[in-house]
């Protein structure tokens, strides 16, 4: 068994786009915090080009922050599949899923990609405000099979 | 003030490599979030080609979990200059240069990615084991400023 969650997961057996539990971690003193696989495209199948992934990581990771008072992270996979987004106390699946909508259905109404500039990131040319939100736009269209992970 | 952490650093200022706290968190139990700015690339002027980047996540993610015991999540930025490792109730910093270190000397003597496959992974042909040890040499290398966040 191999240290990292998703190294133990059948990806040939999995149904894009999904969200699924990858992992809870509790603290000595009670604190719990939970991981979850946000997949939007299939692995080994298809993947999120570069540029939209990016957009989409600032966009998501700014406005999700709007919805969710405990968010820890939101960072993309190196496989370009998805993301991984981790938060503190908070165990709802229901609300996740409820809180990932209302940030892509945020996505989709941005003008701009928010800190797309070399003062606030770290790659400016790197971006595609269109290609987030066609990424947002076929992840919503699916919304009733995210929580179904298996074909 | 955005909400995002990264958005209110002027990346015109950091000098990569660096290893820099991001942010912590605090649990209402008493357990306390770091999450670190591990900067490969200088922002805005290099970045990692992403099948070195995807092996390099891969390779660090399996690998520090054997030298550490609390680790949340090791990510790459969509911006491909850096990754976020995020851990548990640790807040010592040197501690921190110390694990990633010997991370990065173990993807030095690694005889093949982990888990790059199609069961095991979202983009099996997306992986280049000597691109990631090309990237862990560049960093080894500047060892002595990875505390030297500015320029
Ligand atoms: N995972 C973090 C930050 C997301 S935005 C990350 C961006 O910061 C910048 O340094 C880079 O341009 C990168 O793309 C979080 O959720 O806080
Ligand atoms: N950030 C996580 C996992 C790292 S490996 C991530 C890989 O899992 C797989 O689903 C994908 O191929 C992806 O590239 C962690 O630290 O646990």
């Amino acid at each position: 068994k191999m240290n990292v969650e998703s190294f133990n997961l059948d990806h040939t057996k999995v149904k894009a786009p999904y969200v699924r539990l990858a992992g809870v971690t509790k603290g000595a003193n009670g604190d719990v915090i939970h991981k979850y696989d946000i997949r939007f495209k299939q692995p080994n199948k298809d993947h999120m080009e570069m540029p939209a992934l990016h957009s989409l990581e600032h966009l998501m990771a700014e406005l999700i922050r709007n919805h969710h008072q405990t968010v820890v992270d939101l960072s993309p996979m190196g496989c370009q599949t998805g993301f991984y987004l981790t938060v503190l106390n908070h165990d709802n699946y229901e609300e996740i899923l409820d809180t990932i909508e209302k940030t892509l259905k945020d996505v989709l109404e941005a003008d701009e990609v928010p800190a797309c500039n070399e003062v606030q990131c770290g790659w400016a040319a790197s971006h595609s405000l269109e290609g987030a939100k066609e990424l947002a736009r076929e992840m919503l269209a699916k919304r009733n099979e995210w929580h179904e992970v298996f074909a």
